[in-house]
C-alpha cells in the first residue's frame, strides 16, 4: 500500500494513497497519523490494507483526487532520522578529488549520521536557505521507516523491521560542511531540513524491485527542468538498508518511525549522472581541473522521482524551489 | 511550574508536580503529553500554571504522591535532541590531554551534536548497554526545552523560546568515540539512550539562578553513592543556552519540544570535581602519566541532581543503573 500525510496540524492526516497515485481516502477510522500507525503497526498495517485494497477496487465511497501539493512528508516530524552514506564509490570519488585516502575500513563499516527530525519539508514546500553562499546542494537518496527495532539487531532480522520506504532530498550546504567537519563533532548546521516524497510505500509495492534489501530502480534528479542523473539505487550500494538499520540499532534502540536513509545515490557507471551538485563538480574537477556547475541559487528548482518498470510514479515527486527565508 | 510524564504509552501522561516534589496532579483535561502541551505552549502553558498554583495551595483533589520512579523522561522521546559542549575549558583539557591543540574559533562557534530522540530514559530506568569495553560514562548536564524557534533567531530572541530546563545524562561509550569521530561524521553508536531528571521547570522556578541564559547551581553527581563532582552550571559556561538555541536554528527551524544540551558541566576549579569519568581521566593522566579511575561496570549506579540554595532538589534526581542489556 501506499501512504501519505495531508497536511494538517503538526503531524498531518494520514491517507492511504492508490497504486496510481489518483485517488486517497483519509485514513481516520483506523489511525490519525502515520506515527499513531507505525507505533501499532502490526495491528494496524492490515486495517490499512484492507482499506487500500477497497480503494484500488473502486469501492471507498469517500475517495477523492490525490493532489500530492496538499501532502506534508509522510511523517511531518518524526523522532529518529539517520542518514548512511552507503554508496562508498561517491564518498571514494570525492576523497580523491582532494588527494585524500579513503581508509578501507569504510567498505565494511557504514558512515552515518543523525539529521534534525523535527522538521521535515513536504514534497512541493519550498525550500528555504539564509544564503546562496551557503552552496546549496541537493541529495537524491532512498530512505526506509521501521518500527520498533531492538538493540544489537543482526542485518537479517533488521529487514523484517523495514516497513515503509519513501524518496530524501537530503538538502545540504556544502560551504558549510567542511567547517562544521573540521570541528569533529559531524554535521549540523550544513544538514538544514530534509524533504521528502509525497508517498511511503509498504516494501510489498516495490515487487522484484525490492530484494537484498536495496531497491533496485533508477533514482531520477532534475534541476531547472533538466535531467540531471538516474543512477540505479540498487546498484554499488555497499550497504544494504537492513546492514544500515543493524548498524544504527548497535548500541540503541531504534523506536517506530525511525527513518534511516540511503545517503546520495551514486554509480560506479558516471554515464548515468549523480544525484547531488557535489558529485558533479568533483568529476568535472578530476576532468577539467575545476568545478563548472554551480550551486543551487534562488529560484532553482529540484525534481526527485522514481519509476517502475512500467513507467509508472511510485513515490510521487519531491519537486522543490530553492527560496530566500522569508 | 514543575511537569512530569508518568510513565504510559509512548509519550507518557503530562503531570504537573508540587514545588517540593512531594505531590502531583494529571494535567489531563489540558493537555494529554508534554509534547501536546509545548504544541501549543502559549495557550497551554496559563492553565497548567493555574493548575500548579491550585496544588501548591493544596486545593486540588486529585492530588496524589510523586513518584519520580513511576516518571519517564519529561519527554519520552522528541523530535530533536541536540547536545552542545559550552564548557570550552573541558574540551580544552581533553585536547590538551591528548597532546592537541584547540582551534581559537572553539571559543566563540560552539560545538553542537545531534543526539537520538526517539528513545529518552527515565530517571530511574536502568541504562543498558551491550558491553562493558565500550568505556561506559556519565555525562551530567542541563537542557533547555524549546518552543517554535524560527529559523535565523537571534541569542536574544532565543532567550524567549526557552520554555523548560531538565538535568540530563548523556551517556557516552568512550571508547566507541575515536573511531567514530576519524570517520569524519560525528557521534552516533558512541551515542546511546540519553536520560532525563523527573521533573522539567519552568525558568521562573529557578529565581535568580538563571540567568544570563545560564543556570547558576552546582550539578551534583554521584557514582556508586560516593560524591563525584558539583561544578557549577552557570560558571565556565561559554556559551549560553539562548546561544546554543540561536547557534542551533541557524539554518533551520527548531519545532517545539526541540531539545538542546550544554554539554559536561566542567569547572576550571578543579576542586569542584567533574561531570564524567573521561574528563577526571584525564587529570589523573596529566597529574600521574595515566587515568586511575575506570569507566562504569554493570551494577554500577549514577545519581545526578541538583539544589536550590535552600537545598531542595530542583528537578528530583537521575539515578540508574549500568545494566546488561536483556
Amino acid at each position: 500500500m501506499k501512504l501519505a500525510s495531508l497536511k494538517s496540524g503538526r503531524d498531518g492526516r494520514l491517507t492511504v494513497v492508490s497504486r496510481d497515485l489518483a485517488r486517497c481516502v483519509l485514513a481516520d477510522g483506523i489511525a490519525a497519523t502515520l506515527q499513531a500507525a507505525l507505533d501499532e503497526w502490526a495491528t494496524v498495517a492490515p486495517q490499512l490494507a484492507q482499506l487500500a485494497t477497497r480503494l484500488e477496487a473502486g469501492t471507498v465511497a469517500a475517495a477523492r483526487p490525490f493532489d500530492p501539493r496538499a501532502c506534508a512528508a509522510p511523517l511531518p516530524r518524526a523522532h529518529h532520522w539517520a542518514d548512511g552514506s552507503a554508496y562508498v564509490n561517491h564518498v571514494e570519488l570525492v576523497r580523491k578529488a582532494r588527494g585524500a585516502e579513503m581508509p578501507a575500513s569504510f567498505w565494511t563499516d557504514p558512515l552515518i549520521y543523525q539529521g534534525g527530525s523535527d522538521d521535515l519539508l513536504g514534497p512541493n514546500d519550498d525550500a528555504p536557505f539564509a544564503s546562496e553562499d551557503f552552496g546549496i546542494d541537493l541529495e537524491a537518496e532512498v530512505a526506509v521507516i521501521v518500527d520498533d527495532v531492538p538493540m544489537g539487531c543482526t542485518a537479517e532480522a533488521a529487514s523484517r523491521h523495514i516497513q515503509l520506504l519513501a524518496l530524501v532530498n537530503d538538502w545540504s550546504l556544502r560551504n558549510l560542511i567542511p567547517g562544521e567537519l573540521a570541528k569533529g563533532f559531524g554535521f549540523y548546521q550544513s544538514k538544514p531540513a530534509t524533504a521528502f516524497s509525497p508517498v511511503a510505500v509498504t516494501t510489498d509495492e516495490l515487487g522484484d524491485a525490492w530484494r537484498d534489501g536495496k531497491l533496485h530502480l533508477p533514482l531520477v534528479s532534475h534541476v531547472n527542468g533538466a535531467h540531471f542523473g538516474a543512477p540505479d539505487a540498487g546498484t554499488d550500494m555497499t550497504f544494504s538498508f537492513p546492514q544500515l538499520v543493524a548498524h544504527a540499532a548497535r548500541t540503541r534502540r531504534l523506536r517506530a518511525g525511525a527513518i534511516v536513509g540511503s545517503g546520495t545515490v551514486s554509480n560506479y557507471d558516471r554515464s548515468r549522472g549523480s544525484s547531488c551538485l557535489a558529485e558533479k563538480r568533483t568529476l568535472e574537477q578530476l576532468a577539467g581541473g575545476k568545478p563548472v556547475t554551480p550551486f543551487l541559487r534562488f529560484g532553482d528548482r529540484v525534481r526527485i522521482e522514481m519509476f517502475d518498470a512500467a513507467g509508472r510514479s511510485i513515490f510521487g515527486a519531491i519537486d522543490q524551489r530553492v527560496v530566500p527565508v522569508g
